[in-house]
Parts: structure tokens; C-alpha cells; sequence
């Protein structure tokens, strides 16, 4: 019994952070039978690299000819991004936590409500995460570098589909929650996010257009 | 002029495959003032990463009990995911490859259509390549273990978006181009791609919610 405890407790809390993992190790481990990395993580992996790109737009924003009245601004963004990318790429390592954590109660027969709620906040915090970045896009795609307002809208895209997989997950798991209030507390921050994504996504649309 | 040259050949042809690239630098390479990786990569990852969870839906119902009539489309399915997996993450180094063949084009101040051309076909590829997919997340969403169908609904939301950024890359670049037969064709084949892709995604929807 304690080999086994010790063997899961491995298993669980000392797995290779995501950002050392090659890329295509960690799709051969997303697309195994193996249950983490799933959803979660992958959406946070896609918010960072769409969190990237706006990034590199302000890069190529600060310290350019004709752009020097917005540089204070997209430089405080570009730092603001920088954070956020880091912060998802952790959430990544932080949903196959509690993924598996969730798997090991499965597997003990023990209670999963505990397991579940985490499981389900994990992908609460991503959408959360991936919200600012979106509303700095606005922002970059209005005033920055002609030229690389076009990777700023493609980190939208992709950065608010990471949002949306990440509410979708946050769904499928409280449809297996019976923790009526709970549910209604996730619920309306799920779709207080998701208002305000879609709002802050279609000014970056009307930017880009 | 000759070591030049050089320099620019390999710089344009000897990189790293981003398969092989721990996450991280990958991330730091698209967030840095680096050209590339940029958008097209960027949205092919986020394509394969889709692709990928799609792949552990079929995985998490071939075999099981209880799915064994569609066993044999599903493995099908499979087998087509694992391909467009693979395809997609060429497509990343693929694009990359056109993007820094066009920068050495503005570099020599050379005639840049032919270099703008190809960078604009591959993220119609990528986009192309979304394309079967979401159709075959489509049949998984529909008919694969229902414990595995939110990993291909979440799969879906990022596949969908990485065919959108990339048919936003297709549109930035024609406007730069005046070649109008080669861009009505290239808007002819975008338009079509997004139309089946909205229609395919909302199947996919419809089946997840």
C-alpha cells in the first residue's frame, strides 16, 4: 500500500514542467490514451502562444518611428503581457495537477468533490488569465505598429479560443457537480468572462478589419 | 557579399524543426522582436495541439465498451488525426521557412511578390489543413465516448481558431500584394475553407452542448 501511495504521489507532483517539454513530446502526450495533459492545459499552452504574439507586435511598436506618443503605454502592455504568458504557462502545469489528482480519487473510490471543484477552477483561472490579454490586444491592435498589428490579431484569435475551450471545460465539469451553489458561483463568473471576451474581442476584430 | 550570402542561407534553412524545441523557447522566440516564428506557425501549433486532443478522444473510445459499432470509424479517424497532426507541425517550420524568405527579399530590396506569394499560400494550407479536422471532430463529438467528447469539443474551439488566424494571415498578406488574379483566386479558396469550417464547427457545437 505505501509502494503505491508513493508511486501515485510521483506521479502526480513531479512531472517535468511544460515549457522544458520538446513540442512534439508534449503532443504525443497530449494525443496518448494518458489523461493529462488535456483541455486545460492545452488551452493554457494556446493562450500563451497567442499572449506571444502580442507581445512580439509591441516589440516591434516600442521605440519605432511615428510611435513614440504611444511607447510609455504599449511598453507598461508588453510587460503586463509578459506576465500573463508566464502565468498561463503555469496554469498548464497546474491543470494536469489537479487533473490527476482528480484521477487518483477516481481511482481510491474516495470522495471527488474536493478534486473536481480544483479541477474545475484550474480552467475558471485560464479563461480568467486569457481575459486581460484580450482587452491589451484592443489596445495594441488600435495603436500599434502597422506591420505587426496583424500578429496582434492573430494572438486574439487564438487567445480567445483558449478562453472559450477553458469555459467549456469549467461546463463539462460542473455538469458532473451536484454542489448546487458552487455550480452558481462558477457559473456566473464563467459567463461574466465570457460577456466581457466577446465584447473586447470584437473591438479587436474592428481594429484588425 | 559572398559570406553574406551565406549567412543568409543558413539562416533561412538550417533552423531547429519546432518540434524538437522545448515550449518555452518556442514562446520566447514568437514574443521576441524576431520575425520569426510568427502568426502561421504560431496557428499551425495551435492546430496540431487541437488535432492532438482530438486524437485522445478516439483513443479514449476505441476498444471500450459499449462503443464497439463505431470502433472501426473511430480507429479510421484516428489514424487521419495522427496524419494532420504531423502535417500541421511541418506546416510551422514550413512557414516560418516563406516568412524569413520574404524578410531577405525586403533585405536585397529584391522583387518581394514571388517570396509575398508563398507566404501567403502556406497559411492557407494551414488553414486547409484545419479544415478535415474539424470535420472529423465532428463524427467524434458525435458518436465517441462521452467521457472523452469535451477533449474534442476543447480540441474543436482551438482547431477552429487556428483556421481563422490563419485565413486573417491569408487576407493581411493579399492586401499587400496587386496581383489581382492570384488574389481572387486565393480569396476564393479562403472564402470557401471558412464557410464549410463555420458550418462544420457549429455541427460540432450543436453535438457538445
Amino acid at each position: 500500500m505505501e509502494e503505491n501511495n508513493h508511486t501515485k504521489a510521483v506521479c502526480v507532483y513531479s512531472r517535468m514542467s511544460y515549457g522544458d517539454q520538446p513540442i512534439s513530446d508534449f503532443l504525443d502526450n497530449v494525443a496518448s490514451e494518458r489523461v493529462t495533459p488535456a483541455g486545460g492545459s492545452a488551452a493554457a499552452l494556446v493562450g500563451a502562444i497567442g499572449t506571444a504574439l502580442c507581445e512580439m507586435a509591441c516589440l516591434h511598436t516600442i521605440g519605432k518611428n511615428g510611435y513614440e506618443d504611444v511607447e510609455e503605454e504599449i511598453a507598461e502592455i508588453h510587460e503586463a503581457l509578459l506576465k500573463q504568458r508566464s502565468f498561463l504557462l503555469d496554469l498548464a502545469d497546474k491543470d494536469a495537477e489537479v487533473v490527476d489528482e482528480l484521477l487518483v480519487a477516481y481511482r481510491d473510490g474516495s470522495d471527488q468533490t474536493v478534486a473536481m471543484k480544483k479541477a474545475t477552477g484550474v480552467p475558471l483561472t485560464i479563461a480568467e488569465a486569457c481575459l486581460p490579454v484580450i482587452e491589451h490586444a484592443t489596445v495594441v491592435s488600435k495603436k500599434g505598429n502597422e506591420n505587426a498589428v496583424p500578429d496582434a490579431g492573430t494572438g486574439s484569435f487564438l487567445v480567445y479560443s483558449a478562453l472559450q475551450a477553458s469555459i467549456f471545460t469549467v461546463q463539462s465539469n460542473l455538469d458532473q457537480l451536484s454542489d448546487s451553489e458552487f455550480t452558481k458561483e462558477m457559473e456566473t463568473r464563467a459567463a461574466a468572462i465570457e460577456q466581457s471576451a466577446e465584447l473586447e474581442f470584437e473591438r479587436v476584430l474592428s481594429n484588425i478589419e
